[in-house]
């Protein structure tokens, strides 16, 4: 009940309204009323967390008249804060320091809600509340009194019940060992990182206002490691590296079968991601310039080899049918248990996996891209050794790995490399004169271009990266150099001496060099099959969902290098509007962060990867009728019309699949 | 609602009763009722768990007729079962075997109830409900299949829900490990050890039917470890070591010292005393056949020094006031961090601390002698270089402890030792001759039989351990040689060569030798301050209750040695009816297993040591007075009846407090 001498306060833009007795603070009527108003001090105008706007005018909407006045004097503590941290806008207030003494209306800009949010620049920019995990709480402690012995644990639980509402707060024996020099290093005065409301994971001497995560994306290639401040959602660090592993094995398979034939090879394979991921730890923090024990929260996003192996989890079960996961869903370790030096208490959140082919990277790209929240049917295709693929909506989303091997990042490729300064990465060939010009990682220029030797005489032209071999076999077709069944044309030997004959089958020179560069029937061989499987894995889906996709989103590092035209072209991915097929960078790293950010997160994907439909390429009695089809160059039978408005395609040769075949037309008509 | 062809069945000793259909289980009819009856394999008759009895006769109490043939024939299944473990009593049938086709009265027999009770040996003899915190449950689980994946973990988690009930189960990254090999090797039958109903700490193959528990007692001298069956709550292995931090200084505050003067000296405590705790757990697995991880539980007990350094935390603030304990709670943490090489995912749980110097061991004896559940007022002591002292009963109980310091373990005394043979354990001291005789340990004759020369040739007589000496001095005050006041009657060396001038002092012969073994002026001194500060702490608990005790515990394994009549007649104890002053043996110990077999005894000591009210000597104000009071043998003004009654105490001397003196038998009358 109101008394006669309560104010009225109204908090926008929640519109959260009570009265209050006069001075009270309004950090205070804001908690009663559940006013998302931000605190880490706890009221003691340290953190300047809690500021607040306090309006000026008669709001007839409220029916009160706001007065700067009636927000009391400005205090001798908020005049501390604003020596300190510089001056706070016209109208701000420090809300635990401001008394109520009349009506007001209060408004809580973005940056003082504990649950602000932020938007995450990817392909479809998604809105992210900032709600961690771990959340700062600066505490109190009573000092300890022989008169009634009680431990430092027992007080700091009772100062963060009766300071911050927290009941039974709970701590492990590494964060316990931290206790008391902090309490005494602190006066008595401490800030604990507090992880679902419960566990106290770092115990800070003193007031500590920034806490941050780490979230970690491990590729069988390279690791990322994401560095953000909890509290703003805010990078603070980018760090990337090779994974080590690469020296037990260049693939997936063949790391598997290291751990399988040596005894202790799995043990050797996961210390050696975990170093990895330990250091690019180290370097995000120096980066950022903080301590690794302000590090309170990490995830970790991989696909399921890689994801078992940084748990610490033999991968030999995914190494064959019938590929299964010791553990699927979201996993929870002690990050000092991965070897990891952060806060004491710190937890890796492992996403979920989705199926034995399909990780925790799917997963976090499927959190990152939200197709399960989209009306438009989208295929999300993660390029690597396996694709991964997500195809649905909002109604029903499937997943499916197929099996690509390393074609597209350059292994069994002849002349094939990684990605790195003097790898050709774009191909242009002339369609009268069969003349290739490329460019080179670290030059802009083209080939044909004045200067382009002297630019790349540092790196030389040394090889051809993934996107450069799609552009190079893209092109080979379109300037019918290679058929639609991917047949180098030997007739064309006679025209160029670009085409030259190597024992019963043909080559292109690609670079006369040196060194010398050519693309063998075998590469092509190679690069078919590849393609054809990605394909072929993403038409089981679209069948199964009996409808094409609206949009394509190409995620991963190596999608980022693709221009869709040329996968489009190769017949990598089906036909789509394309405008509507785009790269999503590392949307597994976006997705890790989004979890690492958003404790909702975690439920929504764990939902998700559970109700994601599952599809075994290796067991559907369809997937290799279509891995057949998708052989032929951009496919045998599917129509791209699409593609064929942006580009010219070459005209269609004979199918020898007489009793299927439609016109060119027809087929445009009615597409697939 | 019961149809017509339904049978009734009644279970004795519950009296559950329903109606079931022909053909429902016995061991399906005990679990919907909530029977009591035990199961492992979960049905498949192999565990034998779920024996039952099946009457026979007329029961007009149940209104029914129990037949031996209303419960099926024998099964295959049982007849495999005899055929492999041998007959079973007339009547008894395997629960999960035995099929309802009548109307049945089914006795449970002890030995297959879950909860079954045992009677732990003690003082007072302690019924303890056999329930651990971890159960085994074997289960099916169904195999990968690729066309529904679904990981290892999610199949084992329906599994238990399907076959056990056991909702959302968990495991941590540890226990997972193991679960892919286990489920293979077990042909995917697999036995699990389910904390709390929640956690999985270990997944053996196949069928399991054994889990054990160890119960650690860390004192600062010896360390005792005991291997117990957590499903029949018998102790299959007892084994003890001495506590190696002993290198680091023989009593608790050297080693804070050893811990606060050198830089990672508590890690070097912690690991030492760790090391020494796997090796126990090594040597008693090996007593008793069973495999380290077989090891599902441990629990752990120690004065707040031991408790704290073998979980990791700094014992720094323990070694002066306001003696601050870390933690006071119980605190779990997991086995293999602290180096124990057990099950998988194994805790240890350590029991409360009651105060700075009132450890998780003074819990552990308090959980074992149960104070708290008495009618009668106890005093509880635990002699060591700390004696902790619990008096009380369902009421009130207190804690104090008091620095009595080594003397009591043979240190501070000139010619003391550890116990050990050769050692002199036994004393007697003639009244008139004053000659001495003794028993050393290791022989059983007096030192004035004949043969006790030759019998102790081999270990010799090399000094005194902790209870020879407590009757050394004590029968020296009886024979008159040591006045109440502590001084060593130089007249009397007229009388006897026994004693003998030393300086300004003198002191008493024991053994000629060699090696020849005198009790010095200082000896004395050195027992007088150790004793006066139990009794202190004892009188001062009971000043506080405002009665005396009826009945006097000697905790710990020095208290076992240790003669009541000398304990009391010394003045280390208060006076009290010598019938009822008895030794617990390691009750610390029982304690431990206490809470290693009956989870509902964890809440117990938790709520236990949070009520217990503390003292804290070092700021009492009556203590110093009480103290010096206790300076005398046996008192200054306390009276002992009961012991007078028992032995000839020598006349009482004139008093140097005259104010406060009365007669002896005027005190007799009115005990304190």
């Amino acid at each position: 009940m109101m008394a006669p001498s309560d104010r009225r306060v109204v908090f926008t833009p929640s519109g959260k309204r009570g009265a209050f007795a006069e001075g009270t603070s309004l950090l205070d009527a804001a908690r009663r009323l559940g006013v998302d108003l931000d605190s880490v001090c706890g009221g003691r105008g340290i953190c300047g967390r809690c500021q607040v706007d306090v309006a000026e005018g008669a709001f007839a909407k409220h029916a009160l008249e706001s007065r700067e006045g009636h927000a009391g004097p400005w205090s001798p503590v908020e005049q501390r804060y604003v020596d300190k941290r510089g001056p706070l806008p016209p109208g701000r207030r420090l809300g635990c320091q401001t008394r109520i003494c009349g009506d007001l209306v209060v408004d809580v800009p973005a940056e003082s809600q504990v649950h602000r949010q932020i938007v995450l620049k990817r392909a479809e920019e998604r809105v992210i509340a900032i709600d961690p995990v771990v959340r700062l709480h600066t505490v109190e402690v009573r000092q300890p009194d022989m008169s009634d012995p009680s431990s430092d644990f027992r007080r700091l639980q009772e100062a963060l019940e009766g300071q911050w509402g927290v009941m039974g707060a709970t701590a492990d024996a590494a964060v316990v060992r931290t206790l008391q020099k902090a309490l005494r290093a602190g006066g008595w005065t401490a800030t604990v990182a507090l992880r679902c409301d419960r566990e106290v994971v770092a115990i800070y001497p003193g007031f500590v206002l920034a806490a941050c995560g780490v979230a970690i994306d491990v590729g069988s290639t390279t690791i990322a490691a994401y560095l953000c401040d909890l509290a703003t959602g805010e990078t603070l660090a980018s760090v990337g590296a090779m994974n080590p592993q690469i020296r037990f094995g260049e693939d997936l398979m063949s790391r598997v079968s290291y751990a399988m034939m040596n005894p202790g090879g799995d043990a050797e394979l996961t210390d050696a991601v975990r170093r990895a991921i330990d250091a690019l730890i180290g370097e995000a923090a120096a980066q950022a310039e903080v301590a690794r024990e302000a590090i309170v929260e990490l995830t970790l996003v991989g696909n399921p080899i890689m994801h078992h192996l940084a748990l610490g989890l033999d991968p030999a079960e995914l190494g064959g049918a019938p590929f299964a996961l010791a553990i699927d869903g979201g996993f929870e370790v002690k990050a000092r248990e991965l070897g990891l030096a952060v806060a004491p208490g710190a937890y890796v959140y492992a996403l979920p996996c989705i199926a034995g082919h399909v990780g925790a990277d799917a997963a976090a790209v499927t959190l990152a891209e939200a197709p399960h929240e989209s009306d438009e049917l989208r295929l999300i295709v993660d390029v690597g050794t396996n694709a991964e693929i997500v195809y649905g909506d909002r109604r029903l989303c499937l997943a499916a790995s197929s099996p690509t091997g390393p074609a597209f990042e350059g292994a069994q490729i002849s002349c094939g490399q990684r990605a790195a300064p003097g790898a050709i990465e774009r191909v242009r060939i002339d369609r009268a004169t069969l003349e290739p010009r490329f460019k080179v990682i670290g030059c802009d220029l083209w080939s044909d271009e004045p200067g382009f030797a002297e630019a790349t005489a540092l790196s030389g032209v040394t090889g051809v990266c993934g996107s450069g071999i799609i552009e190079t076999m893209a092109e080979l077709f379109l300037a019918g150099v290679v058929s639609a069944d991917g047949v180098l044309d030997g007739t064309l030997a006679a025209r160029t001496a670009r085409v030259e004959p190597v024992g019963r089958t043909f080559a292109y020179v690609l670079n006369e060099g040196p060194p010398r560069l050519l693309i063998y029937q075998t590469d092509v061989r190679a690069i078919q099959l590849a393609k054809a499987a990605l394909y072929a894995g993403a038409k089981l889906l679209i069948e199964r969902r009996g409808a094409p996709p609206d949009r394509i989103t190409l995620a991963g590092a190596f999608g980022a290098q693709i221009d869709p035209v040329y996968a489009m072209a190769l017949g990598m991915i089906p036909d789509c509007d394309l405008d509507r097929v785009t790269s999503a960078g590392n949307a597994a790293g976006t997705g890790a962060r989004i979890a690492l950010l958003n404790r909702a997160a975690r439920a929504e994907i764990e939902r998700v990867a559970r109700a994601i439909e599952k599809v075994e390429t290796a067991i559907e009695p369809d997937f290799q009728a279509l891995f057949v089809a998708a052989m032929a160059i951009p496919h045998k039978t599917d129509a791209f019309p699409n593609l064929a408005r942006r580009i010219d395609l070459p005209p269609a040769k004979a199918s020898d699949d007489g009793g299927r075949r439609r016109s060119r037309e027809a087929r445009r008509r009615t597409p697939a």
